[in-house]
């Protein structure tokens, strides 16, 4: 009987054949974690060893608030900065312009790839399934044993598989397909499984795409979601790989899913998370016309040149009608952004833009919304208070539909301006 | 007898002739709030007046804390667009492209002119004196009262008269001249003065020279300072005067002062301004192999094109020790980095670059300090605290000296960089 891709990267983790259901315990290939790496380092110290296993194996990138804006932030930099020099982590980016959103950096940077087990005391951790990873968001004290132990345990996920094929029309994009999914299956439609995106779209995806995809896997509830290791990822990681212990794995033909689902891109319309969950659906005609206080172009889910160049297409030689703040994924993406004049066009057009970094995503910094007000946004989350603020909306979309929206100062179709 | 600028300036608003020591009141030409505009519209609705008195003559600019990094930021800045939506203030600088630092946007927009009364709720105010404005920074409810009646009241300060001769010798720069003048007269040595720089060094430096003057006068206890309105000044705000009630002012020959110092920039070096005071003078050789935790370029007083220049010629081709965070003045500041490749020069360097604004310079975002941390930074104040962190320490220098530090994570002279 075939094995799913979860089954596969588990297995050869393991060293024995497994199976959904089976709890298996790994080491894992990279440990990531962010500006909590600090309360995760007091709990490592807690546990009585003096040092993390494998210091190369753990990266540190901070991006959750930089530069810090608080004191508790600074603190917590300062401590990781103590920490990382103490057990020689030799993977640490610090506030400096060779940082940016830790899960854009790790696949930047070669530590994303295929067949590797990496674990992130981040949610978001699943954006690696782009490469062919299994990867997945932990929790810190989860994190500070992996530190100490070099050993996580998984129950096998269970697999469900999305096959999609077709093609996106114009003003429709990943995100789209993403949000419709979650909208389709809710919030906890794929709790604890391992997502494996199938079909022809997904090959003729760009890796950016599957990232945006695999980015919001937790947000159904996913252990991990994953994309073919195909060409375009071999491409991808040539000459910059971490670590030679990947290996290009994919499931069988005849591996046995708890689930399958079959997209159409063909079948797909612009379309936000209405506030305030993900999964809560709304088509483009069903919304447009809301007013939007801020717009945000950034995140871990869709601030990568390409997302960035197709918001500025939108933009090129209009003006915001609201205050739009644009934050590249990472200062690769913003030298790119400066290389192609999108620094230009976006200024152009009115927007601010901020150092590479998490933002306001999570409410740290950079665009907090008052209450009453609302934020038409490409990152993840529309949770209340999710930006900072209890009494704001969040909706979440595409950068065509962010874009199209700032424009007009309400949630406006991409199709209409593209 | 003759006159003082300051006589000169307030006689000409107050409509007769006045003399050091009286009480004058005169209508304000500008009135410049920032985010502080949201607490001094709850002042002036408790007044009990409906409309503000001239709409156009008020200017708000938020940079403080943009884009908001907290929710009373936020709600700060909700307030604010309120506030000016109601009154109809005209010119009104939010969250977007053509925003900055408010003293540099009040230079850069044309609202800094000649002979004018500016005031502002912001100590640094008196920046403008480098336009030969009469400018100084009032408080809230001051502010909230002029907002309402239209005027506001001044003793006619006393003078100082500064000489300046000489030239620069390299290394040495504007920011030295005030923290030398500072450290010699102490924070107090000019308190409620008028400070005029004169002399052919004054009218050899550059309006951005000048500015860097002017907005340290505060520093020394100054109600205002100013630079002549020479042919620089002249050439500076040509095509761009906001008003055409400004007129070229300046002191007689035989205006008579309360203090007179002369100095000649041949005799300056490089210097910092230690913890925890502006007047706490560290000549370089004294300082230098201070041990430091980050850089800062940015702030009202030093964030010109200019600085970043100077700046930049120091770290062009190498790499920063600290984390370094660049902020210009402005984003025309930021586009002509831009348009000059300076930004890919700080970034080849390590340096983060954010949105324009104060950032960290009194301690709202981008850049806290965690306890125990130095910064070396081109702002102009050091009190403890300031930048966030009570236990933490700021030196103020020249942008050469800042970029020089930040290459060795020490204290540095810039001439052995040059």
């Amino acid at each position: 009987m075939g094995k799913t891709f979860a089954e596969k990267a588990l297995g050869r983790a393991a060293g024995y054949d497994v199976t959904a259901g089976e709890i298996v315990t790994v080491e894992p290939d990279f440990c990531m974690s962010h500006d909590n790496a600090a309360p995760i380092a007091r709990t490592f110290k807690k546990i009585g060893v003096k040092n993390v296993w494998k210091p190369e194996r753990i990266v540190f990138i901070l991006d959750h608030a930089v530069p810090a804006p608080s004191d508790d932030h600074a603190i917590n930099h300062k401590e990781i900065r103590e920490f990382s020099a103490e057990q020689g982590i030799p993977n640490f980016f610090d506030v400096t312009s060779r940082g940016g959103v830790c899960h854009q950096v790790m696949c930047e940077e070669g530590f994303a790839l295929p067949g590797l087990i990496m674990i992130g005391s981040d949610s978001h951790t699943c954006t690696y399934g782009a490469y062919g990873a299994f990867s997945t968001g932990i929790g810190r004290s989860e994190m500070a044993a992996a530190w100490a132990t070099g050993k996580i345990w998984f129950k096998v996920p269970e697999s469900l598989k999305v096959t999609v094929k077709g093609s996106f029309r114009p003003g429709v994009a990943a995100k789209d397909l993403i949000l419709t999914l979650i909208g389709d299956i809710k919030a906890d439609g794929a709790d604890y499984m391992s997502v494996e995106f199938h079909g022809p779209a997904i090959e003729a995806m760009s890796i950016a795409e599957r990232m945006t995809l695999c980015n919001m896997g937790i947000e159904m509830g996913a252990k991990n979601a994953v994309c073919p290791p195909d060409a375009k990822v071999l491409e991808a990681i040539r000459g910059k790989a971490r670590t030679d212990r990947w290996e290009a794995l994919w499931a069988d033909d005849d591996a046995v899913y708890a689930k399958e689902l079959v997209y159409d891109l063909g079948d797909l319309v612009p379309c936000v998370a209405k506030p305030h969950t993900v999964d809560n659906y709304g088509a483009i005609d069903d919304v447009k016309g809301t007013p939007i206080h801020q717009a945000f172009l950034g995140s871990c889910t869709n601030a990568r040149i390409e997302d960035l160049r197709a918001a500025a297409a939108i933009l090129r030689g209009k003006q915001v009608a609201v205050r739009t703040i644009v934050i590249p994924a990472s200062w690769k993406v913003y030298r790119q952004c400066l290389a192609e004049g999108l620094i230009e066009t976006f200024l152009d057009a009115g927007c601010v833009i901020t150092n590479p970094g998490c933002g306001p995503c999570m409410g740290n910094h950079e665009g907090i919304l008052a209450p009453g007000e609302a934020c038409i946004s490409t990152a993840n989350r529309n949770f209340k208070g999710r930006m900072g603020n209890k009494e704001s909306f969040i909706y979440l979309a595409s950068p065509l539909t962010v874009a199209a929206s700032a424009l007009k100062g309400e949630i406006a179709d991409p199709r209409e301006v593209l």
